[in-house]
């Protein structure tokens, strides 16, 4: 079984343990996915980069806990609305490819539609 | 290769192709995937429960789609913080387990700190 | 002087007393305001509707600050970028006006760009 | 009237000629708000520090008006939940005082909870 499966199920079995399907609707799961990614930002948000050096051993912990967080909402709403992560994830980034085209896009982060400027 | 792995291949090479390791600090990463998260949320902010017959084809690949990107971010995240996310999850659910016990959160989806009133 | 004008100086002077200025850029100030927006959130993701008696007074008290803290950071924001943050609002109303036309969207929450559909 | 209550009653008369009062319950406030903040957050992700120069004109006005969609949802908020949003900053900055002692705090951004290790 792949990795993002096995996470499915170990996310059902904790869910179900507790009966807390009733609760985990899409929108409440998207919610708390951006929830959680927001607990993850707020330990950058007064850093300079955040890399490890300046996050610091206990930091980094806190940060690997908020990003599994984060990880085990979207494997939750992928399993409530049937979505296959890994299709989904190759599917944008062939979209992704066609909006930002290497070439043109080459060491300039502006958005996509700021181009057509 | 294992999954997470191969996605980390795969947003490797997006991101080299266009020379945008630069922008790629963690907590500019960070700040992206919180925005990608509320994306995903803004899909569902007016629905009432945001499942597949609510959504509809259409609004399910956007939603799709931001999943994606949500976790093109995490993975991209955890590249540059040498984090291994399956790791991160399995220790999260053991914390979990610890702070939510089945048999005293049972149906009840308040946060931990609040049994302890 | 106005409310607002108020709460910049109320603001100003407790992050000069802590020498907090060096970290304000509009930057952090944004990541900083979504975090606080998600904290104002994660009180409601779980809920049914989550008004004042659903809530309860002890989370209400909590909700009230956590929109303190978003005003006090939307209120910093203005004042390191210079935005009058009354004009802004009256200037966004007057496009909100013409992109969702009362009679157009009455009772209808879909976003202004899915009536081109 | 002051400034905000002068907001409020901008933001109903807007709310009431589109009947959108139905959508308007204080969670799908709290999204809504959240996905505003993110929304400004966007502008900043790539950026150095965001301020004025970096911006350029365009950019800023889009950063008003994604500050002023911040303002609109969470005057709103507080008009659903009743609360006064003036006397939540003033009750909040007194908790922040007593939190983060000037004297203890100058020139450094750790979270309060990280001064006591």
């Amino acid at each position: 079984m792949g990795e993002l499966l096995r996470l499915r199920e170990l996310v059902r079995q904790f869910v179900d343990e507790r009966d807390w399907d009733q609760f985990h609707t899409p929108k409440n799961l998207s919610a708390a996915l951006s929830v959680e990614a927001a607990e993850l930002l707020e330990h950058f948000q007064w850093l300079h980069k955040g890399d490890q050096a300046e996050l610091g051993e206990r930091k980094l912990t806190q940060v690997r806990h908020e990003m599994a967080d984060v990880l085990v909402y979207l494997v939750r709403l992928a399993d409530k609305l049937d979505v296959d992560l890994l299709s989904a994830v190759e599917e944008k980034m062939v979209l992704n490819r066609a909006k930002y085209p290497a070439e043109l896009v080459r060491g300039d982060a502006r958005k996509y539609d700021e181009y057509k400027d």
